[in-house]
C-alpha cells in the first residue's frame, strides 16, 4: 500500500476509485489478538485476496485477511472494522468478475472459505441450509442420492455467500431462476455487528421488507452473509442434452429466440461462437465443429424430453441448423458441461498473461439479435482478441474482450466496445448487468441503467445500514460523488 | 374524525394503533384548487376509503379522497402532503384482509382505481406493462388470444398495484410463483415526490439492489407504485381439474404433501374444508360432496397433464381419497374456479354482519399437517363459526374465523386461535403470512417471526425513504415504539 502502488494504479482505468483509508495498526493488533494465526498480513496472503478475475490488477492489497470460521469470528471482525472505521471486504471464492474483492478504499478482507458446512438437508421440503463458503458443487454433492439438485451454476465453482452476493444465475437459470428465486433464507452480520435472519423455510412469505432479496445482489455493501437457506428442485426424471452448429450467429440467435418464444420449457439454452467453440475444444480436448453452436439440455419425463427436443429441433432446422448430436450418456453430458463452464478458463488460457473484461447485458428476449449482433460485428471489427459465449435462452450473453491489462490501448478499445453493447442493451428496454453483478466496473453503466433518483434510493439504503460505510465501500456505487 | 369516533374505536384491539395526525385545512384547499371534483371530502366516499376487508370497522375515514388519473397527479398529492406532513395511503381495490386501507395515523386516501390503462403488451417478451388501478381479471382479458396468461390470482379481483404492494399470490403459486417472482419492473413516487424507475424488462438482473423486489410487499410504506411490469407465462397445451374427497381434512392434507413431495408440477392445490365446502355449494350453486375436498388443476401437454393427474390420483387413493371428478369444460372448469376465489364472500353472506378475521401462516411442506391439523381441531373447539382453505401446494392456508366486530369475546376468541396458530407455525420454520401483508393485523407476529434487529433494518429504510413517515404510516410496524 505504498505511494509506488498508488501511482501506478492511477494510470489504469481505476482512477477516480481509489480512496485507500488509514488502517490503524491498533486495529490490526486487536485483530491478531483476538485471532492468532487466522488474521494474517504476510503479503502473499494479502495479495491473493487484493485480486478476483476482474481486469483490474493494480489496486493494493488489503492491509489484513481474516479467516472467519463463525458468525461469532464474523461479529467481532465487523465491531473492531466499525470501531476503528476500516473497511470490510467479504470474500468467498475469489471468482468475481468485477472487482468486487478489491481494496479500493483499503481495509481488510474476510476471507469466509472455512466457513463451508452443509449445516442441514431438508429432503421432504426441497431447502438446504449451508454457511457461505460452501461451493455450489458441494452442494450437489451434499445432495446425491436424494433425488434433488440445486441448479444455480455460476461458470466457477463460486462459493453460495458470493453467488448471493452478486445475485449470480448461470445456464439453468432460463428454467430454475437465478440466486433471486433460489434463495429462501439468510442470516446477515450487519455494519454494526448485530445478527439478523431473513426470510423462513415457507416457500413463500408476505412477511414485511423482502431483505432477503435485498440482500441477495447487494455486493457485500450491506452486510456479511454467514448463512443461507437455498430452494432445491427434483432431478428430472430424463435428461437430454444437444449440441446443433449453424453457419452463423444469426441463425443459432434466431434459433434460441424462437424455442423461448414457442414456450419449450428448455433447461439449458447456450450460444457458443467460433471463437469460444476453438478455445473449449483446445482446453478441454473436444472435437466440436468450429462454427457456431447451440448447446441445449431438456428435462422432464422421456417423452417430454422427447417433445422439447423435437420442437427445439425442427425450429433450428427452420434457420438451417445441423442434426442434433446428442450427448447420449450423463459422462458425454458432463463433459460437454463442464467444458461449457470452464470457457473462461479456456480464455484466459489461449492468450496467457491477458486478462477478460466480460460484458454482461440481458435484453428481453425478442430484442436479443438486434442486440447480439450488431455488437458481434463490431467486436470482430476491432482485431481486439474476444468470443462471446450466451445464456440465451434468458437473453443473458457475454462478450470477453482479452486485453494486455497494461496497455491503454486495449483498454481504450474494449471499453468503446463494451460502451456501445450496453447503450445498445439498455435502449432495447435490458440491462448492463444479467449476473455478474456491477463492482467496480459496471458503477458508470449502473447510473445510466437506474438513473440518479434510483441510485439516491440504493445510496439512501446504504447509508441507513452502514453510516460509516464500511461494508465493501466503493462498489455498486460511491457515497462521495 | 371527531373525539366520539375515536373513543369508539378504542373499545376494539385497535388500542395502541391509533394516533390520528391533523390535517391543516389549507391542505385541503390546495388539493381541491389542484384536483377540483377529484379530492372529495364527501362522507360516503372517505367511509368506502377508509374500510377494506379487514375486521376493524372502527377506524375514523380520511380527510378526503384524491382520485388520480396520472403519475403527475401522485407526485403532486405527495409532494402536498409531504408539504404539510400528512399521511397518504394508496387504494386499489379496497379488497386488503389486513387494513391496509386504514387512517389509523389520520390522513388522505390516493384512489388509483383511475389510473387502469394497459399501458404495452410484448407478446414476443412475454411481459406487460399496466397502471396499478389495473384489476388481474383485465390482465388476462388483455391477453386473449395470445396464448399467453398472468397467473397470480388471490381471491379477489385485486389491483395489480395492490397486489404488488402486498406481495399476493394465490392457486397459481405453488407452479407459477407469487408477484415476488412475476414482478419485472416498477415505476414508484416517493415520498418526496421524485419518481423512480427499478427493474427493466429483461428476465433477470444483477444490476445493483432489487428495489422492485424492496417496493414489492412494502404495503405502500415506501412509495406509491405508478406503473408494473409483469411477467407472462404461455397458456399451456392441456388443462385438467379434478376434485377429490377424503373423509377427513388429515387425509386431504396428507395427499397435498405427498404430491409435492413427489414433484409432482401441479398447477394448483386447493384444499377446501367441509364448512368451505358447504359454504361454497349454497353462494354459488354447486353440488360438492359436502367433506373435506381437494381441487386440483393440471397444465402441460396433453401426454404430461394425463401423467401428472394419475400420479396424483394414487397418491390420493392411498389416502383413501375418493376417484378424481374431473371437471371436463373450461366452463366447469371456470365455475369451480370463480367458486373457489368467493369463498370469502361466501362466507360472508353465510354469516351476515360478520366480519372475517383471516389466518394466513405458510410452513415447509413437511409441517403442513404438524401445523394445520392441531389448528383445525382447536378451531372446532372453539365454537367459533370458522371455515379452512388452503393453497395447500405451497404449505399456506387460511382458517376464516367469523366474529362479530362489536363483540369482544369474539375478537378474544380468534386471536387465541390466531396466535396459537402462528407460534405453531414459527416454531415449524414457517411465516405468520403467506400472502395477505402484515397490515395493521399482523405486527406483533411479524415481530416474533422477524425479530427486533430485521424489524430496525425495516424501520432504518423506511426512515432513509421516508423521513416524514407519511407513506401509510403504521403499518407492518410504527416508528414511535
Amino acid at each position: 500500500m505504498t505511494a509506488s502502488r498508488l501511482s501506478d494504479a492511477s494510470a489504469s482505468p481505476l482512477e477516480g476509485h481509489l480512496a485507500i483509508r488509514e488502517v490503524p495498526a491498533v486495529f490490526i493488533e486487536a485483530l491478531k489478538a483476538r485471532f492468532g494465526e487466522r488474521c494474517s498480513t504476510v503479503a502473499s496472503v494479502r495479495e491473493q485476496h487484493g485480486r478476483d478475475e476482474s481486469p483490474f490488477t493494480q489496486v493494493p492489497p488489503p492491509a489484513a485477511v481474516v479467516f472467519a470460521e463463525s458468525t461469532e469470528d464474523v461479529v467481532d471482525t465487523v465491531r473492531l472494522a466499525a470501531a476503528h472505521r476500516v473497511p470490510v471486504i467479504p470474500y468467498g471464492a475469489g471468482s468475481s468478475l468485477e472487482g468486487h474483492l478489491l481494496a479500493v478504499q483499503g481495509g481488510i478482507s474476510l476471507d469466509l472459505g472455512r466457513m463451508a458446512r452443509i449445516l442441514a438437508v431438508h429432503a421432504d421440503d426441497m431447502t438446504i441450509t449451508v454457511q457461505p463458503g460452501v461451493a455450489r458443487t458441494a452442494v450437489n454433492r451434499a445432495l446425491e442420492g436424494k433425488g434433488l439438485f440445486f441448479p444455480v451454476d455460476p461458470g466457477a465453482d463460486a462459493s453460495i455467500g458470493g453467488m448471493c452476493a452478486t445475485r449470480a444465475s448461470g445456464t439453468n437459470a432460463v428454467r430454475y431462476g437465478t440466486m433471486r428465486e433460489n434463495v429462501l433464507a439468510l442470516e446477515v452480520v450487519m455494519a454494526s455487528g448485530e445478527v439478523i435472519r431473513t426470510g423462513t423455510r415457507a416457500t413463500k412469505s408476505s412477511a414485511g421488507y423482502d431483505l432477503t432479496r435485498l440482500f441477495v445482489g447487494s455486493e457485500g455493501t450491506l452486510g456479511v452473509i454467514t448463512e443461507i437457506t437455498l430452494n432445491l428442485h427434483p432431478l428430472p426424471d430424463a435428461v437430454g442434452a444437444a449440441t446443433c452448429s449453424f453457419t452463423g450467429i444469426a441463425a443459432a440467435v434466431r434459433t434460441a429466440m424462437s424455442i423461448i418464444q414457442a414456450g419449450v420449457p428448455i433447461a439449458r439454452c447456450e450460444l457458443l461462437d467460433t471463437h469460444s467453440v476453438r478455445m473449449v475444444n483446445a482446453h478441454s480436448r473436444l472435437q466440436l465443429p468450429e462454427q457456431p453452436m447451440l448447446l441445449m439440455e431438456f428435462h422432464g419425463s422421456a417423452s417430454d424430453v422427447e417433445d422439447q427436443a423435437r420442437s427445439a429441433e425442427a425450429l433450428a432446422t427452420e434457420e438451417g441448423g445441423e442434426a442434433f448430436a446428442w450427448a447420449t450418456t450423463p459422462e458425454a453430458r458432463t463433459r460437454l458441461w463442464t467444458a461449457r463452464h470452464n470457457a473462461y478458463f479456456a480464455a484466459i488460457h489461449a492468450y496467457p498473461g491477458c486478462r477478460v473484461i466480460s460484458t454482461d447485458t440481458c435484453v428481453p428476449i425478442s430484442r436479443l439479435a438486434d442486440c447480439l449482433l450488431e455488437s458481434a460485428a463490431e467486436a470482430e471489427a476491432s482485431g481486439l482478441p474476444h468470443y462471446l459465449l450466451g445464456h440465451v435462452g434468458d437473453g443473458n450473453f457475454h462478450f470477453g474482450y482479452l486485453i494486455d491489462p497494461d496497455s491503454a490501448a486495449d483498454w481504450g478499445v474494449a471499453e468503446t466496445l463494451n460502451k456501445a453493447l450496453v447503450h445498445r442493451a439498455l435502449s432495447l428496454g435490458g440491462t448492463c448487468s444479467g449476473e455478474h453483478g456491477i463492482g467496480l466496473h459496471k458503477m458508470g453503466f449502473l447510473r445510466e441503467e437506474a438513473g440518479d433518483g434510483a441510485i439516491a434510493v440504493m445510496r439512501a439504503i446504504k447509508q441507513a445500514l452502514d453510516p460509516l460505510d464500511i461494508m465493501n465501500p466503493g462498489k455498486i456505487f460511491t457515497l462521495g460523488a
